[in-house]
């Protein structure tokens, strides 16, 4: 195997090995030594990709938000019209079932941390961006005017980690599905008929 | 001095120091041991009244509640036209000076927590339903009819808790100012006004 095509293989092999740590012990958990037991390495194999624990942190939230935003994109890819497709994106954001609703526990403690950490911090500034960019390439069709679109793009993504949050600290311990699953649905569809209206 | 007025300030004095700890150290450090040394008394005195360092964290968690309601209502309380005073309650909940900027710091720390602890998850809950019941008394002039100001409301709390969340993760360390704080003011008072117009 070419040296670069492995070197990339190991990194996501670290960086797999860090969500399998997060999701079962806790972000506080995941410390460089903790991973490459995970990967079952030695520590200094582990620091010869990732110099230190933030910058495997920055990593692993980074591979999340792609693989997130692939499966997003993906979801509207599948549907027609207009605002089915970015009703399908939104939706698609939301933690409405087992795998996203752990995503979006993550994220909380990730944000928890990022408060006093500038590295985990920019890095999460650059993903609201890129996520902002997203939702607006998806308004265009509906949402005609540059600064009205990043209004609306600001207020959508608003309402997504609002709701987010919302279905996060209620879900049951052990329970799969939300109570207000569905009402949170219908407060997105809501709210994308009224911003068309609107425009 | 009444021995129940004597409690209540005791309880409220652990509350202040609970406080100090979490703004200055973090939540983590905000351990029975660490609020008694910072109330000047012994861990014993404050298991007195708390009996464990959740029992304290509850209690902490609904003083800053009931605190940032009260200035709320007072600064809604403040201005005439339905509308008007939506908006000013709502802007008064968005972390836009560096006192509410240290609040929200706290709400995510404690939502990271809350994730994991069953405790802090109700004690949530009931402050989310709260705060929503608040929001559906000052939409009544505006909307009309029960599930519609129920879905309003769950719109609305979701966009301020995203909002804040976008301020809190972007504000510059040391910085006072937010870069899009008078952008995040123009979103909500863009939404309520669509908000108006539909009903």
């Amino acid at each position: 195997m070419p040296k670069i095509v492995d070197a990339r293989l190991r990194r996501s092999e670290f960086v797999d090995a860090t969500w399998r740590v997060i999701r079962k012990e806790g972000l506080p958990a995941a410390t460089l030594r903790r991973v490459a037991a995970e990967a079952r390495c030695t520590t200094g194999a582990l620091t010869h990709y990732f110099s230190n624990r933030e910058a495997l942190l920055v990593q692993a939230l980074r591979a999340a938000h792609f693989a997130a935003g692939a499966r997003m994109v993906a979801a509207a890819g599948r549907v027609r019209g207009d605002l089915k497709r970015l009703e399908t994106l939104v939706l698609e954001a939301l933690p409405l079932d087992a795998v996203r609703m752990n995503e979006w526990k993550t994220h909380l403690t990730f944000w928890g941390e990022a408060c006093d950490n500038e590295k985990l911090r920019s890095e999460n500034a650059r993903r609201f961006a890129e996520w902002g960019q997203l939702l607006e390439e998806y308004m265009a069709p509906i949402v005609p005017g540059e600064k009205a679109r990043r209004r609306e793009a600001m207020l959508l993504m608003a309402l997504i980690d609002g709701l987010a949050l919302r279905l996060v600290l209620q879900a049951r311990r052990g329970s799969r599905i939300q109570t207000d699953a569905t009402e949170v649905a219908d407060a997105v569809r809501s709210h994308l008929r009224a911003m068309q209206a609107h425009y």
